[in-house]
């Protein structure tokens, strides 16, 4: 998959003018031309951003030589040097910190995640994202979550229906909205609706939702609550009323996440390792 | 001075373009039109948002109604409602989440500054940011610094030259660099150098720095070495070779900053807010 | 649904720009000032884009009243007025042939839609569109596909996944492969297979297949290729492996949908009302 | 003439985000990373395109190797390979559908003018075509007209002036204000005037119109016309009243093209190869 | 004739993101809130710019009122009031510099214009511009020339066609060159040829050109050839070789226009009012 | 430091838009298809422009050959070859306008700065630009003045405070004010103060101010009021109130330069060779 989308080159354009506005004007002191640098890790995680880093870069300089030591998705630990850079030293002070700030904002997500994931070893559950992501970086930050060993639950309005308290609220019988909605939105669109309690589970289930995001709701409710709602599905039929239903939990603290992993659910979600987490420490050093 | 410049509100527009996509597909289920809701804190912090989040509404639907709680650099507690809002519920839904996802993260470098400039309380000495923002979102957290009590270093690479230990590195003697940088630079431009340890300060104290960069030098020798930097510059002289020096400590560990603050240091920068906050928490909820 | 997001308004300011160019010369001439026109159709359809003609108007100049006859949807015949505008002659006749083309460009593709979908009344097969849109225009064409009565299917590569000839020709067993796609894309991803004969679409079945785009296979092979697709699917189970399966028959001669209908498909997918219509013919008149 | 100037240059990129959005997912299954595709016709047709696959392909792999059997204006039939590509098969499958759709549509637009076209061969009359183009494209299918064998006639609104019926109604004297529009305008515009009947298409001449454009009036009026125009054009004098004058037939009806290509007309222009035409039909197949 | 397009506007935007990059800085003095302002020009000058002006006051702040008191073209003598503004300070003192930078800069070259075409004033001779323009303000620098009472030449390279010694001396045979154009471009277009003596616009004249450019001949020259070229023209037939010949006299030192305009030529072009005129001086004093 | 970042790109790219718009029409002419040229200058001054003309050439057609006989802020005399081009005929003739048009324009610019850079010779006195600057090309120009030998001031309103007589008329006392304006704006911002007599700048000094703006105060006024100032400003102290101060006149007669030059100030500020200057002249010659 192309990470690196026409639009998402616009954005990293945006970037490079956010930092140089008018020019660089530090770089005039230097009398040195062409040098050698790299990147070195003050603490141990994930790395992410590669293309990214590359392409800030080259994009000012097409003429800089860079040389990754580590992948996306690679762990490192304190000291370890990350790339090596060769070319103008103008260049490559110029888009230093552009290029180590969304490097370090991304390996940070990708560490979180990678954290969280790890607790779900030995178990089918995922960890998964949400919608909750940094205005402007959703596509590099759900990049992230996978690099951490995550899933991506939607990404954006346009790409799966989540029916949430509000929607509820606002709209009228459960059953025959989703009726309606699978009969005028792309066909392949999936309905999730959210739901508090048991009760609305089982309605949801009932109405044709599928799938449930079960948000803080006690793991010991969850067990029992579960294989109710996955046999209520299997008596489901009709366009699109599947037979199978996909349970999601979400509302969860990240140290009960090997007790709802027990409950039987397919997916716990959280927005925690964007929204909790700290940027890893990298450096730049000339060589 | 306006925050939503030209530049500024095609990023905002672009934000909502990440989550609409082709289209909010989940407003569909709506049948009561017409609705009000409002935002509501789950933590106790400082607000940062406002001309974004009422921007974002009215750029999709300028019909909608939006009466503010709270203003910019206020502080709310748990449980505390933020804004109201009334009008379009489709169009409600269909900008939340990117109007929270900012509002929550702005807030949570307004209150994580706060914290910080809690602690400088009762001192001359000022708590400033760095140049490590999130990419695409510099302007933002910068106001959001200010909301936090805190003060802005430089805005990007044009703005004022700081050379770093790279920079110091590639280049030749610092007395002839700095000479050549006051006759070329735009000249209210202010020169910073970095130093790691007094020697460098004083060096470059005499080669005619209007600032100085004191990075992870402990508290005791900066006691020390603040009073003799202040004396070399005053007997400073010629264009632009004040007999005033700007003193910043740097890499300072927040649990220090009562420390550092007495040592006769003008200012420290710190990018901990912005690199190692968590997000607000609030909620949209109907009425 | 908002249609009009922002990057939508962006491509319609671009088509203002492609015929105004540099100014209209034409306009120089007019010595009225304000004036009245209408809008009449010249054959019978579907009308389709109301909310593109009243943006490009008021775009151009806020001032222009404009007084829609007709909805989106709605069928118009000959020589009906379709709608009504007040304000400046300059503005009305600067604007004119953009709003008209797009109007009879939509209105065109809703008809064709309209006139296909007739043949499926009466049973509970759906109409839907493709991929084959023109290029800039997808969100647009596919919502005049809804507004002639049929169904969207996917609106890029990245809301659902389908495999095709070529995909399929170019990885390595379609079980595994499913199984390692539905473990990394984002969840809610569906994930259709195309099938040229019964035994491809059998394997695509057992492999886990959300969905099967049967591709130019004739109504009787499928009148008992359907019962065995959906038997086989009843006896799936797994994470995402549904015992529901979506069938959808594709190259089928617009003539024959009567009889694809009675197959037992879920759908069917016809590029025509797009690649194979006419535009609608309407005219603006003063009055 | 360089097609692809910055401003087509992003037009294409929008239609590669358009269909890849937030990144094609159907890719992920590919385990041949490199491999080698046709394009192969199933109709019989004017090839148009050629530069804009180029681009699309390279835009987003510049390491693709594309292959022309076919330029610009040549006919192909039925199954003949147009162009071979090799390079990553994750890229090609990514970009196929895009560059499909706009070769397709222009291919459709030069078949069509093709055909009409061919009608007019061995009479001086040109074919040419009007500003009723699918919003965004105009550049292109003016382009595919030529492609065709059409000539194009202006391109917008500010490259040469048109009074219609509209105008004609909503200004004043005709004398006066072509003269006005003569004086004030770039010097090097035509000034073309609408004419519904003789006596209107007199009245132009007379006014000094640079050329007229004689809408839906029968071939058996025009033979008379037409000398009776030029007559009246060659006693005109003064500045920019040139002796000479252009008659342009439009709502001519495709089967009578020969008929008013004998009437003495010198254009004949239609929007029917643009509005009334279908895609060609071609499909992309690995090797 | 709108001036303010889609296109233009996004320029003044980006006109108000230069000047005010991250934020305006100074006006966070302010204590006055709303005050009044007015311009007042300090030299005898033709204003140019009202639109413009306007627009970028109300595009920063759409609360401020502007009130003209001169039109574009209008004359304007030393100390003379311009234009009234009410509102908010802030916003008056952030647009200021921008607005009247384009103000200062277009009355400039409407001025400069006036001058030269009262040269002009009693003969038919009309005074044009060139395509020598300040890179992306030509639509705004010819607009001021017709402000001056100038009239425009081409826009660009795609509204009339003009062959100079470069395309002369890398072309063939310049009958059958022009021959080919008229058959290949849209048909509208107009074809320029550049002559630097008599015999090269007699060649001209017999290709069939639209217009001649004559270019640094001097008048009494001009004065014989002249009839010679009209004549040669009377004589010239065929699709589109028309009797008429436009005749443009460049290369013409102002100071001899008179002379220039006796010699019966159509046309005087010169880039003077762009390339050597300077800025009006307009001031925004406080009330 | 770069002069092309992405956003100065970004505008080159419209400045080529602006002139080919949907294509250069007259190179249809050409069947030399490959040819050399020359830029040639037509008067005496300092060339600037080089990366951006070469940028213009290779951006349209990147096989161009580019070969540069100046450097820009090199001097050239009449009939001086400037730079050598070889390749496509087509590509030269369509970018040639546009590369000249900046050329010439900033060209211009730089020689008249360089002239009254002249004046200065043999002094410690700066020459520095304004804020009035062509729309669009702010950056450009003011890397023109320093290709003439003047320094640039502030490059818009963020990166440096100028309190103008509007400022000073609407804010309230001027200490209070300063002291504010040091405590919330970026700590390295200066702040000029713009005093009309001598009584206004000694209020400025006391005041904090870092710089005095003294515009419109004859000399043998400033020789008695400069060492004045300095005397006050050796007397503040406190944060940032700096014992040194930066004296800079402005409203100055250039043939007064030495005069002004010879009182002690630091700096000269006019706008005079950019409002005020000619563009050079350089044609492109055919080898």
């Amino acid at each position: 998959m192309h990470l690196l989308t026409p639009s998402l080159i616009n954005l990293l354009d945006s970037w490079l003018n956010e930092d140089i506005g008018r020019g660089d004007l530090s770089t005039i002191c230097l009398n040195k031309l062409i040098g050698s640098a790299y990147w070195v890790s003050r603490n141990t995680g994930i790395f992410c951003g590669k293309e990214v880093v590359e392409y800030l870069f080259k994009k000012l300089d097409n003429s800089i030589k860079i040389d990754f030591l580590i992948q996306d998705g690679e762990g490192f630990s304190s000291n370890q040097k990350l790339l090596k850079l060769h070319g103008s030293t103008k260049s490559l002070l110029t888009v230093e910190r552009t290029a180590l700030n969304i490097a370090m904002h991304l390996s940070g997500i990708a560490t979180a995640t990678s954290n969280l994931v790890s607790e779900l070893k030995g178990t089918n559950v995922k960890f998964a994202d949400t919608r909750k992501t940094t205005p402007g970086l959703r596509v590099l930050e759900k990049y992230a979550t996978r690099c951490g060993g995550g899933i991506n639950h939607r990404f954006g309005l346009d790409d799966a229906i989540m029916l949430k308290e509000n929607h509820l609220a606002w709209s009228g019988n459960l059953e025959s909205t989703l009726k309606k909605m699978k009969e005028s939105t792309p066909w392949p669109t999936r309905i999730i609706v959210e739901a508090e309690n048991p009760n609305q589970a089982e309605e949801a289930v009932k109405a044709g939702a599928d799938a449930v995001l079960l948000d803080e709701i006690a793991p010991e409710t969850l067990t029992s609550l579960i294989p109710k709602l996955r046999d209520l599905a299997s008596k489901r039929s009709g366009y699109k009323n599947s037979s199978e239903i996909i349970l999601e939990a979400s509302g969860v603290n990240p140290k009960d996440l090997k007790k709802y992993a027990a409950t039987g659910i397919d997916l716990i979600s959280s927005s925690a390792p964007i929204t909790k987490s700290y940027w890893m420490d990298f450096s730049m050093r000339f060589q």
